[in-house]
């Protein structure tokens, strides 16, 4: 029996809120807390979150450090809102991304703060590569995501959210992402050979834009053959190459960036989600320094700097990256994930998706997908699908997640697969 | 002389950060605490602070309620973030906006969060003008600011900014704002002969979008009957009325919306700034019911739902909209800024800009505005610029600041006006 | 009684030819023999033409002298298409052209010879203008018409012909014509204020394109005055000033140039239409060698060297343009069109419009003046109307009409006029 | 010795010729006259032509018949320019290409004169495929060359003619032709690929438009099967399907289309080039009725009734179309001239490339083409290249060229590939 309570805020976001809401169409519950991976509804039921803030919360709700922090920092009247003045709270932040993400791997990118929303550091990037080269053409893949303000969604793929501005999208060359067209075909090989030749009508890019592994696009992953041969081909035809790492970063496929370990030097790499430690929003456009030509200002934002995200995120990085332990502890659960996934999916004929701790199922049709995630929530799993056809089952939970926490609810995935699919193992024992 | 742990952070800055910054530039100091109108550097010295976060700092810096009900909400493990999913948060919030905003005035908008940022806001606000009318063509004013992302970009006036874009902007329409022509031409009228005209080359408008006072366009504030010519207006022609509430709304000009008793009635609001109370990132895009026409997640984002600030938000409402009294102290505080700001520009042959807690000084030349500024921080005084030569000298103080530190301030700003361009009144005396 | 004949080849046209078809509709005849001022339809009818192409047979239909030259020269198995390959049907068109048209005005333009029609030769000045200047944004004005093709699309006016395009047409700000505000107001101060201000949202034009008389938008004619603040306002912002004398050059208001003895120096200037003196296909676009940045064929065309064309164009340079016999005829009969035609629109309290042989009368409403039209056809006299609203009765008789024709025409015209407003002078008497 | 003559009126294009003339660098003669292949310097050498105006001369110069038409039509003081009237010369234009051309083929088309100029023609096509289809995207080739126009120009590929816009070019995708990414794939594969995908970015199309064989971009000729499935495609995804033959058209590949026996249906086709068949300027755009949806003159041009052309281009349909006749000796010449390019070709190593009398041989380099050509020039041939790097040696003579003009002209282009090549055979003797 629904409470009270519970019927009474649906009413209200019935009544008030815009009919474009969407998650909350999936999960039709009122939530108010949430530690860890799990999330409670106002009626006091626990829910195992393998969605996270769509990878936002690596570190899981409220890690008890990250808020210590922010209340300790809001506690002592720290600055919650400057602009982009200095303030402690960037500096240590600044100081503590220099330590220990840059200055290992050898970078030397200048960090701007853009408005806190993923697009927005995208917006910064595509507007900057176009002032440093004096070109316009970005060339973005298929199934790419990389926001919805006009700059871009220019870039994005998904037809629902392309049709959403309501005029044509420009500025942008569509290629074909890494293993688009089959095993056979080297999508890189097409790629160069439109620019390599001057009549192709593909123009000379500004930049060409990348994920590693697209994570709405179907969790789609690229390999370091593939990455590398598109970095040298935007580096041979004089193109700034940009890794958006807003969903693949900050631990996601095991290393802070998804690209640690692959070779790869990219002018510009975009950061959100999980930056901030705790969901709050932050972005950030990493840029080479010979690259950062903006004039003061030129790109601005009222929340360019979001200070309370700065403690969070400089705590985050403190506690997970300061050693090996985490990236260590990511590998191994991510792992166990792959292998329980790569049974359920073979025992359903089905194949894996994903690298990392960004990892899924196509179940074959959004229908299969979209009934297997209900079937997870009646559970008490939230889970969500992504792809074209929103045919992947995607499992995002928290990196912080416990050994018996993920197993969990992976079997209640299993058990969601067999009961909309039957399982075959089932019908063989 | 510069102690040490000044020295070291800017450098941090400088060593790290990208060159867009602009504000630090303006104040070159660390700051790490704020209370009320109040920031403090990292040296102890306190700063009466007139910029507000342009406008994001209305109540001031960590009320006391505010920083109250975030960290209750925080210790009790409140969900940080949450996409679009309802919480309880975002229901108190809907439910307080519902009923102390919406419901008084007779509006029956529906609230769409958008990615937090008022870039965001107008971006979706643009976006659905297009999809309801099926046209393309945006009007928007000189000197207009809607943000720097593509497509709100267009619609930003701003040259400094528009060149960031290093692309052509385009779908909107140029207008010339209430005034731009000087005090014997309604402009209104000018762009009914455009509008009126099949053959005039302005193709029929998806929406007209205007601020009631332009922040960042030099404080130039429009006449409520020249905002009813252009809602009427675009009735006329089919377009929608949007009014960007971004910096002018929440009490900055007496009422919560700067239209507050205008007799408008707009399609579409775009709010930001100090709609979190407290300078935590939130953007809504209010739409009537017949015009929420969006897909669900057509326009999505991930942190469209920062519930920290639903909660400071919906305590900011609570607080200073339960009654008329904040309008009214912020009424009386209005009309006594106005009239100290009114006695120094008269003393230096200046004019005043703006309305309400919305006002400023055209001080002739960027470079004098520039001086007086550089002035006022020396005294402790953090002010800044607007308009298309960075002009006008404004005051953008928190709207709770007492009557005393407002008289200090403008005591600072009076002497660095007779400092920079010398005292008429001085000299007489 | 209409013939057989002249009923099938109607039924022709309907059957296969597009519906796009337009002056077939108002002058539903099928015509076969033209001389001078006068058209026959195949059953022998003559009409008075005071449409001539649009002002494509300022010389009349079939000049006796131009159809000579053009005989022999096919005769003689001239070359009909070469490319862009040297003729010495160009030779000697460029030796005339810069004999009596280019040198007489200290002009040192180049010739491009584009694509053979008005449109082409405007796209070729816009892509010139980005290309010398680096900006893209061009300034033109209300009710101008510069073409259809998507780039001079954009500049034109009309609201039927952009929205053929069924694309957002852009590249293009719009600015008020002389005179479109009332004579109260001096749209080029308008347009001055929005150059100068860096925030108005008017990007940095690479052009202005203008026409002194706009022909399709109404007979307006600009001042010499307005023209010069125009030109000067292009020159001091970087832009570069187009004249487009598509319609308007040629004889058609006095000089062979629209903007003969007006002061003015454009940087370039777009011809076609009368250019050829026989109605053939030819466009041209001339440029100050310092702009003639074109690299080869960078801008081409298979019909840019119609030699047909060439030699009628070279003949009616010669014959009309070696001395100031023509012009001052044209002058004279200029003067008396005026009188007439100011004389109809009094005794009707209509205004009169246009400048040289390019008037007309207001005749307040498009369905005035199509009834006037048609009254007109049903009497023998093919004329048209141009306008917002078509509302203006258009007379673009041959620059050569005899005196007799041209008073003949005009009485047609005056009892059109009487028999659709009736007469107040009728009336008085 | 250069004589004074030829000196002269050199001298008169250098002096007032823009600089983005282009064949008369190739060919630095003045010509004054032309018959059947073979065209006349003013001093009298004679040339054979195989160029053909790019294929505006498929029945060579001054064609007789065409001619005779021609002089009996203007010295009948038939009508030159019209704008869009019904006229005698356009309806015989009409009931010829009706009654030879649409109705043998089971062809409805309507039959649109645009402005005369090839990409006109296209400009119409891809206006009018964005107004049946309320979409705006338009996929078109690699390669591919449809004009200049700004419309027109960003369905082009030649990077050099994209540059000479200096703006962004939108509102068309690029796919890869047929053969493009080698033998292996099958590139209608990969646009089947992108479009079933909503996800991939590529956003429905409003049309394809396409070449059956790339004049301009190579002589690449897509095979009836490729052109089968990408018409399929088109239909399946609610595309128009357009062929542009303006260059492979009027019997330059064996057939009036270049189409014909294929088993294709095009929405939309357009025509150019040699369709007045003596090189007149004459553009048309064929329209399936259901597709004829404009407004009367929503695309108009004034000179888009070149009455001249219409006389000619129907004796042409007479004189060439009326039996099979034509058809069957260009079928002849075509196999000997492709006999005579295989035999030259095989000697160096190289390949030919094209259909019908459309055909060359890729020279290896662009440095290698020129010089070829210019090595013909010499020897009285003109000859011209094209491809991405003007790689290709491309034979455009009149398809009426006598067999022994034929033999004579490709003596001349062996003999130059074995000059700049060297012979193999010549070596091995």
């Amino acid at each position: 029996m629904a409470t009270p309570t519970s019927i009474t805020p649906i009413n209200t976001f019935e009544r008030v809120e815009s009919r474009v809401r969407s998650y909350s169409r999936s999960f039709p519950k009122v939530f108010d807390r949430a530690l860890g991976a799990t999330i409670y509804d106002t009626d006091g039921k626990a829910y195992t979150d393998f969605l996270s803030g769509c990878s936002s919360l690596n570190y899981g709700h409220n890690d008890p450090d990250l808020k210590a922090a922010l209340i300790e920092y809001v506690s002592n009247d720290g600055i919650a809102h400057g602009l982009d003045m200095f303030t402690d709270a960037k500096e240590q932040f600044l100081a503590s991304f220099e330590r220990l993400i840059l200055r290992p791997r050898g970078m030397k990118h200048q960090l701007q703060f853009t408005g806190p929303t993923g697009a927005n550091a995208v917006e910064a990037a595509m507007k900057l590569a176009r002032k440093v080269t004096g070109r316009t053409n970005i060339i973005s893949f298929t199934n790419g995501f990389h926001g919805v303000t006009l700059g871009a969604l220019a870039a994005t793929g998904n037809g629902k959210h392309r049709g959403g501005a309501a005029t044509p999208l420009s500025g942008v060359t569509r290629a074909a992402y890494d293993g688009y067209h089959g095993p056979e075909i080297d999508t890189a090989d097409l790629l160069e050979r439109m620019l390599s030749d001057p009549s192709s009508g593909v123009d000379a890019p500004a930049a060409i834009i990348v994920e590693t592994v697209q994570g709405e696009g179907g969790l789609n992953a690229a390999s370091a053959g593939w990455l590398k041969k598109v970095q040298a081909l935007a580096r041979s035809h004089g193109a700034l190459f940009i890794i958006d790492d807003i969903q693949a970063g900050c631990g996601r496929t095991g290393g802070f960036f998804s690209f640690d370990g692959m070779g790869l030097d990219p002018d510009i790499v975009t950061m959100a989600k999980s930056l901030s430690g705790m969901g709050l929003p932050l972005a950030l456009t990493l840029i080479k320094p010979e690259h950062d030509i903006w004039k003061p200002a030129e790109h601005n934002g009222t929340f360019r700097g979001n200070n309370h995200a700065f403690v969070t995120a400089a705590a985050a990085l403190e506690k997970f990256w300061s050693d090996d332990r985490f990236m260590s502890e990511v590998g191994e659960k991510a792992r166990y994930l792959g292998e329980r996934l790569a049974a359920i999916a073979e025992d359903h004929g089905l194949s894996t998706k994903g690298r990392g701790m960004m990892v899924g199922i196509d179940a074959g049709s959004g229908e299969h997908a979209a009934a297997i995630c209900k079937a997870c929530f009646a559970k008490g799993l939230i889970i969500e699908t992504s792809g074209s056809f929103d045919e992947v089952v995607k499992v995002l939970c928290p990196l912080t997640i416990s050994l018996e926490q993920l197993t969990a609810g992976l079997d209640i995935m299993e058990s969601a697969f067999d009961a909309v699919l039957g399982s075959r193992r089932a019908a063989a024992e």
